[in-house]
């Protein structure tokens, strides 16, 4: 399997995956964004996005997909809930929620504070949209204050894609207002080894490719 | 179990699923936005978003999650793809794309058209993420211009959760910049008896729970 994967992006989700399943993968860096940086990606993903992962001839762009895909490449790894267990509605919800609900008002967040060009910032949707993001992380708020992981009782790919959110977050400078819990639940994950290795991966990579190792420039303090 | 759902909202996937798979519901249908004009839905989903689905203890938020949830109770049915069958890549991608890349940025397009007042809206990003819209339904003009259905050769969940994207974007007149694939893949859609079904049902159940059976008044022509 192939994955593609910029420096900080979504695709770590992806990264970390194959990280914590073991699973065989080689690591392709692209400067962020590659639609704009690394033309020739478009032959390979025509949205330009990344994650993209090549499997043989099966292919995936959604990150919070590939870390359901990968759970069945393990057939029984933790990482994963089945149909019919009791936890199996949480597990879904939060594997949906990571990206559609957790992440996309921080996309919003970056694109109008840091890619647009000053003329085209958009103060007020910055702000109605980290307002946005906030009100639903009481949710993860609420699930960690009485739990280690956000369901099933244990480490699951749900605490993979939801905890992305909150590295985007942090990236952006928006830690300081999360809850106690989410706080604590979001070092409990970093501390992981495979965590960890996901991190030194991606720096190799990008220093091995020609990329730059850090997150986009326009993060950068 | 009870669905909650506003008339023409994303939780229309959910009651959608409902219809095609022939599981018993009870519909609850809310005045949109219930966050604001029914507070006591708050108390049952501190979100105040729609759908919620309540199936004993169980509870989710997300609607295409919903989506492949109600499948699993339903366990031989072909509107799922199994692990291990070869289109269950594009099905995932398809069920997280639906919501996290194709809806996300119709919600911006309805949000600073329709919902904020004149003095808070947001013409540029208007824009910026119809391009966007009409960026990533590229990939559903490519995947229905060479088959009926989006993935296994048959319809799926995935395509109930794509194409309420569709739905939406209808709602707020963009149909007609869609591709011809995608035109027609929608009408194939719309002519399913479940579908009809589904909408009379929302109509009805509306009337009778004193709730408008129109979208939101906001997106009357």
């Amino acid at each position: 399997m192939e994955l593609f994967h910029s420096v900080s992006a979504r695709s770590f989700r992806a990264l970390w995956m194959f990280e914590e399943l073991g699973l065989p993968y080689r690591l392709t860096m692209l400067p962020f964004p590659p639609r704009v940086l690394r033309r020739s990606f478009l032959e390979l993903n025509p949205l330009g996005t990344v994650p993209l992962l090549l499997d043989g001839d099966q292919r995936l762009t959604e990150s919070s997909a590939i870390c359901q895909y990968l759970c069945s490449l393990a057939p029984d790894t933790p990482l994963a809930v089945q149909p019919g267990d009791v936890a199996y509605a949480a597990y879904l919800n939060w594997l949906f929620m990571s990206d559609a609900t957790l992440t996309f008002p921080l996309t919003l967040v970056l694109r109008y504070t840091h890619f647009e060009p000053a003329e085209r910032r958009q103060p007020q949707v910055v702000e109605d949209y980290s307002r946005w993001f906030f009100g639903r992380l009481k949710a993860v708020e609420a699930a960690v204050s009485q739990r280690e992981f956000l369901c099933a009782g244990r480490f699951t790919a749900a605490d993979v894609a939801v905890s992305y959110a909150l590295m985007l977050s942090e990236h952006l400078d928006m830690s300081a207002q999360w809850g106690p819990a989410t706080q604590a639940y979001w070092q409990r994950l970093q501390a992981r080894p495979a965590f960890r290795r996901s991190l030194e991966i991606e720096r190799q990579a990008a220093i091995d490719q020609g990329v730059d190792p850090l997150p986009s420039p326009l993060l950068r303090p």
